[in-house]
């Protein structure tokens, strides 16, 4: 791990030859390597907290002068009780996934003795920038390591002093390691980013970890494939056949659990014929937990006239606005359909693709909603609040990607892997097919991700005489 | 498919409510719109023709004073025997494919009634530039509908007629059919690429069609991600061990079977070891073939003395332009390595990362070979030129991709899908786990690759009323 003043050109290219050994390392060296920075990271904690308690101080003051908020402040501290243990473990949970590599996907006999297969690898080179949270470089730094990737990371500099503990002691952990310590660069130097995303030659894929200004910057500047979301504007479409209590206890999750997620309930389009039905007893609990109401005309007048004159007063009208806001915030923008080709237009024009729902108890309306609907996750009588890598169970989330292309949704350690065909012939030449006469077999064979190399202890060795060169 | 003036944001908001249909048609009426489309294309074969020929007229008096080169002429030319034909039988092989979307490729029971799907869906809206192979535009349509997504395509000025005159009747045929006729985007007019590759909002994917230029033209211009690859420039690694006629017959057929190929091979790495052994055998052959052997000093002086006087006469010196050159003719560059470790590396920083191949008889040598080269296609004992989609078995091919993302190699039609996720749950609400109790089940499902909508008769006509409407 890197600390010099290289230029961005050095670090990537840095980066590339480290991403060719990490590459061919055995799964267990590379899990020897995450127990290497745990142990290192444990030891250290004194320092580490030492070094966030100077963050913290010019955080605190900047804070005071107004130029920093309070809700950066609290991200940046790693003394809060938990969280130094919590990204502990997190390096150990990663450590017990399965390693995403090296695993065959698919196998076709082309002909005799000439079989291609599809082999999971590590994509290469990764870069991710981030904001405040420092513990997102122990984090990443495990993710890209079990999955084989070197990194570039880039960090706030609000968080310079704890990165930089951190790195030091990941940096002398793996030293004792067969990773090479070129595989993960720690770039802290101002005004850099410009010049790294345009790095598309030694750089595979970007990961901007934080909001909306940061990912739109990345999305808006880079040829390098992106992996992330900028928006988080979540729909669901209330029916007026779903249960009064099942519609409040989903509708309540996905506002009021945590309204600063990406996954947070945004809008609730309601169909008309649940105006006086259903909404009513949605919105009074609503309002109860202190969200705002933001209401179209005919869902404003159905309240008014359904809820007792105290909350009635409490809702607000509706701007063209609110349709197209993330609020991340005790705030619901409520809107009227007639039908659920109506609720499936509004979605696929206003929603950002992240995660939308349906509640409803017919499965001719709520099957061709989960088909037309253009979104990473879409949802039959649940709340948005699930769309996480945990709860999708795998194990850990890179982030959350509303791409349509690589992967979308909840992203886990697969999508740090990419595949290559190999194919193992007998002097097979391609113009002995066709008109020359021999024919393709293109016969599928079984293929339940088996380890592809090394599968013998002289291959093995052969592999760990290959990492130890240059 | 329109031929108007509309302005490049206007085509690429049409083809993106285009497919916002398409994505929802069954297999049924997306085969019934191809089997419209090749009868309509064989019903107006002479129409056709009579445009092309207009093409040919032109392209030929630009070839006569020079500012056009035969090969382009060659490649406009529908009227060669059976060219036409196989244009239509490809649109009938495309239909006879096995749908790639609404599959089912993973299930997880989160909890109880709580069941993750993950299905294939199309990417959405694709823009497909292309030079001058007019029957390209059949292709290309059959693809995107096959897939259920929609298209712009792009064609070159050289094919003007020809493009118009297939657009008018594919077309037509569609207006018979479910697919809505915005879905294909035919736009002729100048200077409109730069504009469309500025709308990452409403294109998905862009997959050139054409040489070098054009796709790192593209590259290099654009947000929206793109599926291609620049160069070919493909290596194979001669070890001593490898008997010499089957070195001769792969690397024959490697870089003589068809040079002008991205798939053809440009660079031979040849083992110290194998200098006067197996090499002499393969270059005579390969100088007899008329193959320019452009050698570094070792095996320049190798084959000078093993090879007969008149022959050995032929051989040039390598400059080191030679080691980045796609020659695309029946040139090969030669290089002397004295290890796998340095045929690896010098793969890894002169290849394109198209195809690779060894040729060696020992697995402790090409295994870690086929680890550490990254490429997406990586071969031992056979030739570079198997690396094509019907080759590999997809039936048919969009392109290749040296991406890392997404897909990687031959593309076939899975390439042009994604997946969205899909959950099916019963009021359960995301704050009762974790802390408050319940745990999750985590339970792996088959899913093997089953349809997910439209099971039952009743949702069909959901569906098809969804369809009907806007």
């Amino acid at each position: 791990m890197s600390l010099t003043n290289a230029t961005p050109l050095e670090v990537a290219q840095a980066a590339r030859l480290g991403s060719r050994k990490l590459a061919v390392l055995s799964t267990e060296d590379r899990n020897a390597a995450l127990t290497a920075i745990h142990k290192a990271l444990a030891d250290g904690k004194d320092q580490v907290l030492a070094a966030n308690a100077k963050d913290l101080e010019a955080a605190n003051k900047a804070a005071e002068s107004g130029t920093l908020s309070q809700s950066l402040v609290k991200r940046l501290d790693l003394g809060k009780k938990g969280k130094y243990e919590d990204m502990l473990q997190g390096i150990l949970d990663v450590r017990e996934l399965e390693d995403p590599t090296n695993k065959t996907t698919a196998r076709t006999l082309l002909d005799d003795n000439l079989t291609l297969s599809r082999i999971t690898c590590p994509i290469g080179v990764l870069l991710i920038i981030f904001e405040a949270r420092p513990e997102v470089i122990a984090n990443i730094s495990a993710l890209a390591i079990k999955s084989g990737n070197a990194a570039i990371l880039k960090g706030g500099k609000e968080s310079s002093h704890s990165f930089a503990a951190i790195a030091s002691i990941i940096s002398s952990a793996l030293s004792t390691t067969a990773v090479p310590s070129n595989c993960l660069q720690l770039v802290q130097t101002h005004d850099v980013i410009a010049d790294l995303l345009k790095l598309d030659e030694y750089i595979d894929l970007c990961i901007p970890r934080g909001g909306n200004k940061l990912v739109r910057m990345v999305k808006d500047t880079t040829t390098i494939p992106v992996l992330g979301h900028a928006d988080g504007i979540c729909c669901t479409y209330l029916c007026s056949d779903y249960p009064a209590d099942k519609a409040t206890k989903v509708i309540v999750d996905a506002k009021v659990s945590y309204p600063a997620g990406c996954n947070a309930l945004e809008q609730l389009l309601v169909d008309s014929s649940a105006l006086t039905t259903v909404l009513p007893s949605v919105a009074s609990v609503l309002l109860a937990k202190g969200v705002s109401l933001r209401c179209d005309a005919p869902s404003l007048a159905a309240l008014k006239e359904n809820l007792d004159p105290h909350s009635a007063a409490l809702l607000q009208p509706a701007t063209d606005a609110d349709f197209t806001t993330e609020f991340l915030d005790l705030i619901l923008a409520i809107k009227t359909v007639s039908s659920v080709e109506e609720a499936i237009s509004h979605i696929n024009a206003h929603s950002s693709h992240h995660t939308d729902a349906i509640l409803t108890l017919s499965p001719t309306v709520a099957k061709p909603f989960l088909a037309a609907v253009d979104s990473s996750s879409v949802y039959w009588n649940t709340s948005t609040r699930m769309a996480d890598g945990q709860r999708y169970g795998f194990g850990t989330e890179v982030g959350i990607s509303t791409n349509k292309i690589h992967s979308r949704g909840p992203v886990g350690l697969e999508g740090l892997t990419i595949y290559k065909w190999v194919l193992v012939g007998d002097a097979q030449a391609s113009a002995d097919y066709g008109d020359s006469g021999r024919k393709w077999k293109h016969e599928r064979l079984d293929a339940d991700g088996e380890e592809w190399v090394a599968r013998n202890e002289e291959e093995r060795e052969a592999l760990r005489t290959l990492r130890a060169g240059n």
